[in-house]
């Protein structure tokens, strides 16, 4: 069983099933699709054949807003208010946070997502070399930035932009083709407008993408306007951060003109319902004129301290309840828009491939089991993937054709959660002894 | 392994852990919990001993709202108008359902709920002498009501007198005590208030509980309203069916003087998130005021035609979450008021013990994994549960103390999965073809 997860050649997968057709995965030596179709069997000699029966294949899932090494601090503080939360709970912790937590917490954001169908991520935090090292260990693609905050400060602007060129160049250097950098200006009331001007020339120098936290709360719209006489999109527009390659998080106070703004400039929002609901921030991002305007709407956990679960096959019977609820509309966001969310626009998002499983396409493949429960009966593939599977139906990964998981077997599982839940004691342990 | 499910005497659960202490939980040989503390093993001569390591042990859950059968629609209607759904979707099948479609529909829905960790269940359908065997068949709990439904026409009611009374007979000539009958007027707008006093009458004259949809939809209170110039919740205790018997299933538009009369009168108000989100009811149970006024709230998920799932855990995560966004407060439903709504509450609103890990309780138990991700860090029991897992972390399962799953395993799943599947596809042809 091992050798499915060291081998490094050409893969089949046998007998899947795809929108109710049972056909044949050819992966070449490169980890791209080769083929899919009936009998590709016969003539495919390949070094590693996964037996597809009884499985669904559909595209590997896109995690487009995460701070993965919050896993730390899952069920450490639920609850409460946004800012008692953030100051009684949060930032006593993260204060005393070290470079191994960030391993250890990254690491098993990794195992949490692979085993629940993710197999890319877009990540926002500190420590981010640790992070990267955590990604490269696991196998999966992540996006990282280091989360830009000046405060308005200028020395502190000067430590961050040594800060987020590092983290470039460190990403740069390992050469991991799955491992890509961004530029990571935390959001409007954390970052002057020097600052997100930076990030975005230095962004648009790299040819790198920007990760930025968008209206979450009425607060930041409120302020912004008292502030600068402007909604929060048009901050970011002035000072450049709206491009094709910004993703913008949470999204849930934009007005009809910043999402044509959004729209127009090509934008990725992400979707980050259950964080939302947890935190009462009392409206749901406007999915329907994000979608009318043609900005690409993905989808995002956030946080493990937020939500407090990585598990995007849930996140998208969030997303698809919470809009039909809070928008008042049981035909907004249907199954299948929900699936493309977290498969095709994540991809979009963060420049992985078309997130489809087509010729020529990484081969990013989550292997649902069809005999689950959860997946009887299959009348609509879409509906039992959104409304009625969690990541507990995952049962193999591949990303870019090398196998992550096959039948929830992850290498090293037990390790990561072991040095995982340690660091969680210890980091908890060194906040109260200070 | 085999022998776990068959056996039938004494059973220790050795060494699991309950917040955060570990113990030994001793069942003795009527499936009562017979001690819990330190050491027990070494004076408790068990039949059956289960290796609690790595396991925290709770409370099985207790689902007070669904229409079980309705598995096999699962999924063969989503993102649509709520009566558009029943007249093109739901209607349409059920004409054609038969008695084993309801028997193998039950079965897998008992299947999906003890792999998810319920152990009761409060069901309301058609055929409940075929589900009353699928559920004495699979060993867990549960309260079955024939779906009255009389819309004002006296031969109908007739009909639906006959019906019920037939089913309380049937239950009882069972012998046994995990199934329960109760009545099931559907509700104020399909049940005219003769039939309502009816069911009030006949429930009170068997000593059994009452299963009622109550204000799902705002169309419901306004049209009640126009017809009997008072609220459905008054309507309905006007009849007779307001009692501590009563399981009131939505209660999502109930203003605050109903919510006092619920609590008056000792009525559970089963609260069902994601259904209600699913069909866009625009309105969230109002839980403070339920809870302010003394009603026991406790939860459901509805049928698997409107969610799509059973799973429990989940449905606390949906609980906990829509009413912080929709009551628009963050300290809202907290975890530890979610974890009591699927078990104290549930059991109460059941009648199946005091849904507690306690001497003297029936031995209801679910063994979760203590290793899995969504249990890692274990900061606070109770926010992991709720927040960050879902019915993939359930390993074990003991309804009055018989073991209905053990390692994930559950006798005959196999052939539920392959039967239900085949009577779902068998029921689509035959709608088709009408």
């Amino acid at each position: 069983m091992n050798d499915i997860f060291t081998a490094r050649g050409s893969v089949l997968i046998a007998g899947a099933t795809i929108n109710g057709s049972t056909v044949d995965i050819a992966i070449d030596e490169t980890g791209t699709i080769a083929g899919i179709g009936e009998g590709i069997r016969r003539e495919y000699d390949a070094d590693v054949v996964i037996d597809g029966s009884d499985r669904l294949a559909v595209p590997g899932l896109v995690n487009t807003h995460t701070h993965a090494a919050m896993t730390l601090l899952r069920g450490y503080g639920d609850d409460m208010p946004l800012q008692e939360w953030l100051s009684q709970k949060i930032w006593p912790l993260e204060a005393h946070l070290s470079g191994d937590d960030v391993y250890w917490g990254t690491k098993l954001a990794c195992l949490e997502m692979i085993k629940s169908g993710t197999v890319a991520f877009n990540d926002m935090y500190f420590f981010m070399d640790r992070a990267a090292q955590a990604v490269d260990d696991m196998g999966l693609r992540a996006t990282l930035a280091y989360g830009f905050i000046d405060l308005g400060n200028a020395e502190k602007r000067e430590a961050e932009i040594r800060a987020t060129e590092a983290l470039v160049s460190h990403v740069k250097s390992l050469g991991n083709p799955r491992i890509k950098a961004a530029v990571g200006p935390h959001s409007i009331y954390t970052v002057s407008p020097e600052g997100l001007r930076w990030c975005a020339n230095f962004a648009e120098e790299q040819g790198i993408g920007i990760h930025v936290h968008l209206s979450e709360t009425e607060k930041e719209v409120v302020d912004c306007v008292a502030q600068f006489g402007k909604r929060p999109a048009a901050l970011l527009d002035d000072c450049g951060c709206l491009t094709p390659r910004t993703v913008a998080a949470h999204c849930c106070w934009l007005d009809e003109a910043e999402c044509r703004l959004l729209g127009e400039r090509g934008v990725s929002a992400s979707h980050n319902p259950a964080s939302n609901m947890k935190l009462a921030v009392n409206r749901a991002m406007p999915y329907h004129w994000l979608k009318q305007h043609g900005a690409n709407v993905c989808l995002g956990t956030d946080g493990c301290a937020s939500n407090n679960s990585l598990d995007l096959m849930e996140e998208m019977k969030f997303a698809a309840l919470l809009q039909k609820f809070a928008w008042n509309s049981p035909t907004l966001l249907p199954a299948g828009e929900a699936v493309a969310m977290a498969t095709r626009a994540g991809a979009r998002a963060l420049g992985t491939g078309p997130g489809t499983l087509t010729t020529g396409a990484p081969a990013d493949i989550v292997l649902l089991d069809a005999r689950a429960t959860c997946n009887t009966p299959l009348h609509h593939t879409d509906s039992n993937i959104v409304y009625a599977c969690n990541g507990g139906a995952v049962m193999t990964v591949l990303c870019q054709g090398r196998v992550l998981m096959h039948e929830r077997t992850v290498p090293g599982e037990e390790e990561i959660v072991r040095e995982a839940a340690a660091a969680a004691r210890a980091l908890v342990g060194r906040a109260r002894e200070a």
